[in-house]
């Protein structure tokens, strides 16, 4: 097989959708802008799950499952939420197929099988969980209410990528609910700290926390916040939002509870949500010409074993020495793949290994066992050492956290040298076409000069990151007068 | 809260759906057919499904993850599948809504954005996944293919009864795809022996392994085998099936490899399945006109510790003593909850815990204190006994041990009390109205009995058992010869 891929500085579009696809984490489907996660992708994704969902129990969230469907008359009742979804959202209309009369062999939908109501596709659960919400909240003793599912959701969207815009997509999307603002305001906060915490150290990519504009805001959100990561194109990616509510849900779906004062009010409400395109931002923050690089925190397995021999001979022996090695690495919690295939070559397995992005890779020829030793290469700096063997689970143990320190640093580096201070807007777009990231730059605060930045140079506000600080300037495209940088940049 | 269920004596079924509300394990949605999991009942699935993908993982499957949406086109391939869904699918037909200008404030599908071709919402993958796998199977080299996926599928059910029959459900659905037909027939047998393994030991349901008649078979299935369970009222449940699919899918959807010796030839498929149902056969095996009765394999929380105090100071002294508990009893492996909760006293506690289920119950006292002692109580023998705080975790432990095979024990006998060999009809209808249960029968094997005995009775074939004996006998209706037993039984 052809495992060259087209480099990032030839064409970084191209080389993101070649690695995804020769790196086997997923594939277009049939069905236009659904991906098919093949499993070492889903393995990845798994990773991501379990270490996610220990967080969001660790803060105590519980697990449900909510409808794939929402009514129409649902859908709608949160006016805003509706209006930001109804343009993208696949629709149930019919219950039947049957014969078609004038095709044999083919099928159509039965017109005596129209739903009464249409059924949404969920593209979110706020509607179809606020309307459950209502039966469970009677008094404050009921909240708060923490909730997460995981789930599909689905949202029509026209021009798509794997993982970074599917019509189709894996997520996870907390609800919940609360008697207060306050409270409401620090679950919002807190999850985007976990998610931060997250991408940061079990994915190794650095973000910046901050909150939305109004016009990026979620459709139906008070207050969004989100984390904001750099891809190696200088382009921004948003890889989690949290949102404040208010009591736009339990207004639209009349959620009231009694307050100890034996008072009725609305309760106060906030979701959150990360999503499979986590694995684009993974693969375009870490990855590099030979293919992925994984952290080893999320490697399906951390160390991949090659046998170099000639001889059934050769090959037992060797295969003695890794058994012994997988045996003790596995007991040091690391997984290893011993890769035995006889229908491959070493060289080819090395290429594939390197592929897909496997941290550390252990060679054992008939040389190593006569000197006792073993061959480890890393995938993340592509150099290569010889261990004594008895000395190698030690090293692997080391280099694993080296690893995946090295992953956020570099990263981190990175991220911080594409973060410009600019004051005018021929620097803005100077900066902009030339080196790309983050622009910090003073804005004057109205939708008006967002929107017109946008359309003139197709950059956005990512976010007023959460630890500006104020600052007297003058707005880089209007010149008004403004108290805070924010950060601009061109956005996935 | 009244939380007195009806009797099963006095209506079973009013029984179950009752106790499935009341313990907090599930609800109707505003969508006709489909249920919310609530976080309780979520916490149980979570740990069948964590037990049954580790043993998918050993039996060396990987997770995938494919489309929801299966287009009409592939959906109509394989002719006797589609036959099977067509009548209770639904239908995506369109991509937006737009404000309906007839009624303000409204939405309505856009006629504009009509889909040029339908999606079925799957209602099982093997469309999608065999449609996929052609593209992935060339060789020899490439089988076998063993994947699994966890999802949510849809069938359009008429009468819809929570976790048994929902119109959307959540299951995991293997899909295996092998060069030799035995090595198909092999897997099958294999996966319904893991369903087999997993309900007996897991959650403590025996279950007898055969094979589908023609008729209850899968559509586009060669052979189906399956796991059947017997509830308290006396009918059978179907809990797990495993198909063996022949060359049917890969015919369809021409899936070819090249053998070893270079000859081209369709692929052996398999697929299998469990899902949410389970949850079902759980509630109807063990509980009690208590409410819910959980193996401890299966339990949230295994053990629920209730202060029983008057004012702080005794609170205070009993919170000392319980976490000593828990942190004895978590070293164990044990999970316990400390019901703190001081809006309710401890008997409305003891009355929730045990409508929910929770094997062991501690509670502790001011006497408790002066004594050294806690109560503990059982909830699948509803026994108490008073025991000394030194000994509480060993107690505890071997405990759990006995009521996770106690409970098994007891189904166990229920079931082995209700195989009734019967010889005529008239003893087969009497049987079955008196006592139900299994009837063990003989059967001409033809479809028109199978048929005609379903008429008269609504007793189906839930299956030939695969340690049935040959044995020579004619058929309880027909009076035709038959060699060999079968296993009638209403079911769910």
């Amino acid at each position: 097989m052809s495992k060259k891929l087209t480099s990032r500085a030839e064409d970084y579009s191209k080389w993101y959708n070649e690695l995804v696809v020769k790196a086997d984490l997923a594939e277009n489907s049939a069905v236009r802008g659904c991906m098919v996660i093949k499993p070492y992708g889903f393995a990845i994704w798994e990773k991501m799950q379990a270490e996610l969902d220990k967080m969001f129990k660790e803060t105590g969230h519980q697990n449900a499952y909510f409808p794939l469907f929402v009514p129409k008359s649902l859908f709608e009742a949160e006016e805003k939420n509706a209006e930001g979804f109804a343009k993208e959202c696949a629709v149930v209309t019919h219950y039947r197929l049957q014969n078609d009369p004038d095709k044999p062999g083919k099928l159509r939908v039965d017109p005596e099988a129209r739903l009464e109501e249409e059924l949404v596709v969920r593209p979110t659960s706020e509607a179809i969980i606020w309307n459950t919400y209502r039966n469970w909240i009677q008094s404050y003793r009921d909240l708060p209410i923490l909730i997460n599912q995981w789930a599909n959701v689905v949202r029509w969207e026209m021009r798509t990528r794997l993982f970074l815009r599917t019509a189709e997509f894996l997520w996870q999307e907390g609800h919940t609910a609360h008697a207060t603002k306050d409270e409401a305001i620090e679950e919002t906060k807190l999850m985007n700290g976990v998610y931060a915490k997250f991408v940061e150290n079990f994915m190794a990519i650095p973000v910046i926390q901050g909150v939305k504009t109004e016009s990026e805001r979620f459709a139906g959100a008070e207050d969004t916040y989100c984390i904001e990561a750099l891809m190696q194109d200088g382009k921004a990616l948003q890889a989690g939002t949290s949102h404040f509510l208010g009591q736009n849900f339990a207004r639209a779906f009349d959620v009231k509870y009694a307050t100890k004062e034996g008072k009725q009010d609305y309760v106060w409400a906030t979701s959150w949500g990360v999503s499979t395109r986590l694995m684009g931002a993974l693969i375009m923050t870490h990855s590099d010409d030979n293919g992925l690089v994984l952290p080893p925190n999320l490697a399906p397995y951390q160390v991949v074993i090659v046998p170099i021999y000639k001889n059934d001979e050769q090959f037992d022996a060797i295969s003695k020495v890794a058994e012994e090695i997988i045996s003790d690495l596995n007991d040091r919690g690391i997984s290893v793949k011993f890769d035995k295939r006889d229908t491959l070559r070493p060289g080819a397995k090395f290429a594939q290994h390197e592929l897909q992005g496997v941290p550390l890779r252990i060679a054992i020829g008939p040389k190593d066992l006569d000197n006792e030793t073993v061959e480890l290469a890393r995938r993340d700096t592509l150099s290569k050492q010889t261990v004594i063997l008895d000395r190698i689970a030690i090293v692997v143990e080391d280099l694993l956290e080296e690893i995946q320190e090295n992953l956020f640093n570099k990263a981190l580096d990175f991220r911080n040298q594409h973060i410009t201070n600019v004051e005018t807007f021929d620097e803005f777009k100077h900066v902009l076409e030339t080196k790309g990231g983050f622009l910090s730059a003073h804005w004057d605060g109205t939708n008006e000069t967002e929107e017109k930045i946008k359309e003139l140079t197709k950059a956005t506000i990512r976010c007023i990151p959460i630890d500006s600080k104020e600052e007297e300037g003058v707005c880089v495209y209007s010149g008004k007068p403004s108290k805070r940088r924010v950060l601009f940049a061109k956005a996935y």
